[in-house]
């Protein structure tokens, strides 16, 4: 049975290819109110892919926002259901000029396909897509049930998902959630992802003078807002890298030693992951290696800053305005809510009086940690080594997806990792990529897992009723 | 004869308000390449008054860059002959959205005019073409000679004129250069200029990771380089908001006792001033008064910064780069190529090991003081107190007219700064605007100054030949 529906997903790879393409070139960005009609194209697009793989009850859900797509095939009964989450939008893709080849049109060089959305999170979207197609399409069946929420507002935070999700706590009824929208470690080693970092996105906007000013002829008596905002964004690292805000550690959890010490073991280098960066020299939180700081220390980062003349040449202006986008990635168990708070509060407490400071949060979510001994994360196992012949390794991943918490919250739900990503494919960065072993390895790897899940699941259940 | 030529002047108001605003129409904007057709209109259009107002040899004469626009009339033999420079170039208009009327529609509100250029400098050079209109066409003739030069490079530091200057000498050869460029003390202070800053602009940019990051994937390994440049810009003013740019201050001339005296008698109020700029606290250099740090003290000032996503909404990246546009203004007798060279060797020193750094000079200027007994100088007092009913202050000027230090080195020529603008007419910022009353007294200043030169002409000529 395994056999014809490898072979299936193996006789078909240049049409998954085309398809996925079709897929990454629908201008998906969620963050813009410009590409409204390309996200109501993609949910469409995702639907009829859903129909003709053969998937049930196939629904274009409005929300408040942007829409979700709906469907579920549920012919196996006494079997597990599996909650399929990813997203269909995608980031914006400037500064469009450092791309390659054009962001959405799929290319393929040097064995990877490029194109905005391949790697997070249309191509893993696709990747179960065609996982179901490859059973439904050979033997008739799929070895589990399953839902999938195919969700078109995750890059600006799944502001409207909560309410959703919590609307149709009947329709999304499952025993498990699935996600396939974070990396692997390393290309050629598969790894289970356990745990997500959090995220606080913050504005903030410093106004000084009421307009403009000759710097000329007020320069020397006006504190510049961009000087200002500096100083402000300079004294939230201390000289050991720590994040100054006031209580912003007070709620993180200590890495256990076993964790450290799993960590140390993995296969990297400092230097590589430097050298692959254009980096001379890495930073971060002193007493802590790399991998630490990046799946379980919390960060402060500007994701962008802007003010006064930006054009060409020269223009010599005070200007009365400057601006930052900052976030803070958080670790279990601090709260996306408090340190959005303890931001707030601490940056009206140390702006100077040459300035007003406004501070908005922008979106959140929170922390997570999902248990090892999960029959979902056993069954992951099992399956990412069937599918990359590799005995994977676990990790945790600097980034975010709240909706974990929240499919724990309202459905009480765990949820399995199972990333096919790579940490260098340029996500949320121009020229995004996803490997092409990984995402044909990563449809043989979710065929494994539909299969493995219901052994598992019969085990734990077992040794749950002792 | 005065008579006769300021009753021409009262009875042409409307039809000059009307004349100024088709000036003030073109987007004469020459920082940006997109502008290069109005330039050359605006070159053509003042061609096209000096002409109409009687001026002899008309002609729009090429550089490298932007034209500049020369005419003369010589026709007062024994009298001295006046150079007056200005410039039809304007600064760009954006941020566009904080202007109340648009930028390039002359439009009088509350007895000012609004316009991009109706101050700095425009509006300033129309001032004088219609004083000579007025003694042109009413009494025939101008009681000395006038050679005019309007550049259209101004605002991108005149990079073109100091050749045209020196291969044009004979053209160019005078008695004293008149500017109307700068502002007098307040309004109804009517003030006669002496001394005037110094420029250098410089860009600078960081790069960090050779691509933009995902912010939650790689947050914690690496040096935000939008974190490291505010980290330098914040350690460029140290605590007394001093400059700590190494050897900044080592040719800054100290001022006299005398001129801290007659700053002090000055009408002003730190309060007013500060409330007038809508701030809570004015900032600068401790030990210094305010009109001391605007007009005798180097200032450093972020003009720009940009770096990152910019845009609507949240985007967790990780920045690659993040520039800033830094001036500095210089003071006599400091040097804008070494002022530029302490600059870049400073930055380049401070830079952390973590990010690579390119500075370039964009542009510079150096300062200049004028010799207060000089005969133009006396002239223009005189004249300004018959124009304005006042007798006018001494004052410096924080901004910076470079050409000024060139007159003097190629010409070996001494200028009256004769200006009409007000502090606050937003030159470089949105809503910029001339005080129409200055508009028009600066015409009847300039009939005076005309008639009044020859006469200090004279008795200077007279007390040289003691």
């Amino acid at each position: 049975m395994q056999s014809e529906v490898l072979s299936y997903l193996e006789s078909n790879k240049d049409r998954y290819l085309s398809e996925v393409k079709d897929f990454l070139a629908i201008q998906s960005v969620s963050s813009q109110t410009i590409h409204n009609a390309d996200i109501r194209r993609c949910a469409e697009w995702t639907a009829g892919q859903m129909r003709t793989i053969g998937m049930n009850n196939v629904r274009i859900m409005d929300t408040a926002g942007h829409p979700v797509v709906y469907s579920e095939w549920l012919g196996a009964p006494g079997k597990p259901t599996i909650l399929l989450y990813g997203h269909y939008d995608v980031q914006p893709v400037d500064p469009i000029n450092l791309w390659t080849s054009p962001p959405f049109e799929g290319t393929v060089r040097d064995g990877n396909l490029y194109a905005r959305g391949s790697s997070d999170d249309k191509g893993q979207v696709f990747i179960h897509l065609k996982a179901v197609e490859a059973c439904m399409k050979s033997i008739g069946s799929l070895p589990i049930n399953i839902k999938m929420l195919i969700e078109g507002e995750e890059e600006v935070g799944s502001a409207n998902l909560d309410k959703f999700v919590n609307e149709q706590k009947d329709l999304l009824k499952a025993d498990l959630v699935v996600i396939s929208d974070s990396s692997m470690f390393a290309k050629g080693v598969p790894s289970v992802c356990y745990g997500l970092r959090g995220l606080a996105y913050m504005e903030v906007e410093l106004t000084g003078p009421n307009s403009d000013l000759h710097s000329g002829s007020f320069g020397g008596s006006v504190h510049n807002p961009i000087q200002a905002l500096s100083e402000m964004i300079a004294s939230l690292h201390d000289k050991d890298g720590k994040i100054t805000v006031k209580g912003f550690y007070d709620d993180v959890r200590t890495l256990t030693k076993a964790e450290r010490n799993a960590y140390k073991k993995l296969p990297w280098s400092d230097k590589k992951y430097a050298k692959q960066l254009g980096l001379k020299q890495l930073y971060g939180e002193k007493g802590f290696t790399t991998l630490e700081r990046l799946w379980a220390r919390p960060t402060l980062e500007c994701n962008g800053i802007w003010g006064g003349y930006t054009g060409e040449g020269a223009k010599t202006v005070l200007p009365a305005k400057v601006s930052a986008k900052i976030s803070m990635r958080l670790v279990p168990d601090q709260s996306s809510a408090k340190a959005a708070k303890l931001f707030e509060q601490h940056m009206k407490r140390i702006a100077p009086k040459t300035v007003s400071i406004k501070v908005t949060a922008l979106h959140g979510g929170e922390p997570a940690i999902t248990p090892i001994n999960s029959p979902g994360v056993q069954a992951a196992v099992v399956a990412l080594e069937k599918g990359f012949g590799k005995k994977p390794l676990y990790q945790r991943e600097g980034g975010s997806i709240p909706i974990v918490v929240q499919f724990k919250n309202i459905l009480g739900l765990d949820t399995v990792l199972l990333g096919f990503g790579l940490p260098d494919e340029n996500a949320h960065a121009p020229n995004e990529f996803i490997n092409l072993d990984n995402f044909f390895g990563g449809m043989r790897t979710c065929v494994h897992f539909y299969d493995e899940l219901p052994n598992f699941w019969r085990s734990s259940k077992k040794s749950r009723n002792k």
